[in-house]
């Protein structure tokens, strides 16, 4: 494993709420992230789909992790939009988000959520968020 | 406490991940819903603040009420957007969401989630989405 | 007329685009910021509405008005998100638009576009968007 | 030149506000739809870069026929959200749209817009939204 994923698994080992979803960084790189969220019983709201607020976190947690890699520094997502597209009803959430452009303070990510049916992805969800660059000395605001 | 104030918080208490995030309706009608969010240790990201992931849960739930109120029927979250505004670090977070519109196939929603510190309620996040009806007919389909 | 008004007008004024479409601002203060767009044969689509581009429009130059009170400089939009909800069919669009959040480099606004129909205002839109403080030296890039 | 280019030119002709912008539609299939806009004095803001509200004419029109290719029949744009990643300085906008999905009654369609410098096209925006299937009966109602 690079320094870069094991860095990114350092720190998502160190977020509770990632601890509750059991999520897993499977790739962190310049160019690709991948994040995995296991699905269970626990995951689903009241009809028996994945509950929109899992989806969501795989997408927010995703986007963030694309957009640290871009800016190569503290960050924090300032906003995302998610459009839901099927319901998710697989084994767990792959979420697949890439930077598509880094700049100085901030970077525009895209995150694709598949939900991962036997061996196949099928795509769930998709996001576009702004990941802001935190500044050099801490302050109370986040954005 | 009113018959929909009953039926909302008796479909919550079957959304496994709502039971997870321990989640309480403390008002849903026509014109208000409100969606109460514990925080807690587990509920956090590395450093200290709330996870984005959770806000959005909760503003997320909080639209699709307020959608559901307005549309009176089955529905399901079509999308949303999300600005994290002040990080969340209080005692829990107050998801306060209302239907804008209310057509004929989907509500547009808004919601504003505020971070409980104290007594006070301060703005941490605002959401605009848009909730679907469901067709009369199960598809496997969500939109 | 106060200066504020008269700077924003002046502003405006500056904008072809914005002499295109006939813009007014008719308020502008760190509280209230209020464009209007005259509809008329030029600013339909095929099917007798108003196009969603002139209703983009107003919203986002609304959205960067109010942004600019609160932020008091020099600003860009970075990102707004916005729901179509009734045609647009009367005689001008109203843009209302207030910054939620004024931080230090980004402000969160939001705004309603209401549709005139004789003396009613009819809300027909409602956006959410990313004002981003520009920074003190220029640079090529706009986010 | 196909049936189905020449139909989706027949209705931009149609918009009032597309002859305004001088929007050319340039390609339009089930998996490609491609929007040109040209820039000029007249759609710039005031400090000499392309006025948001273009740039999201343009996603606007192109998401809406991406999610007429898929949907195959009449449609309304619901809602997108937009980023603006660099200014557009350039002869014209390309927006490129395509459907991620095309459901019962709605898409969800991707667009990124490209800012024409010389013959290098750069992004200069990038947006989602959702568009709705118009319902069979006439109705006052947008969304």
């Amino acid at each position: 494993m690079d320094d870069m994923l094991e860095t990114g698994r350092d720190i998502l080992a160190k977020q509770p709420f990632s601890r509750v979803m059991q999520a897993e960084l499977v790739a962190w790189s310049k160019t690709e992230t991948v994040l995995r969220v296991p699905l269970n019983d626990n995951t689903q709201q009241h009809i028996g789909m994945t509950h929109g607020g899992v989806i969501c976190y795989a997408a927010d947690n995703a986007l963030t992790y694309a957009g640290a890699a871009a800016l190569g520094s503290g960050v924090v997502t300032s906003e995302l939009k998610i459009n839901y597209i099927r319901p998710a009803i697989g084994s767990a959430l792959i979420a697949r988000a890439v930077a598509l452009h880094g700049g100085r303070s901030q970077a525009v990510c895209r995150c694709d959520v598949y939900d991962l049916r036997g061996t196949d992805e099928v795509l769930c969800a998709t996001a576009l968020g702004t990941i802001a660059r935190l500044p050099s000395k801490p302050e109370t605001e986040q954005a």
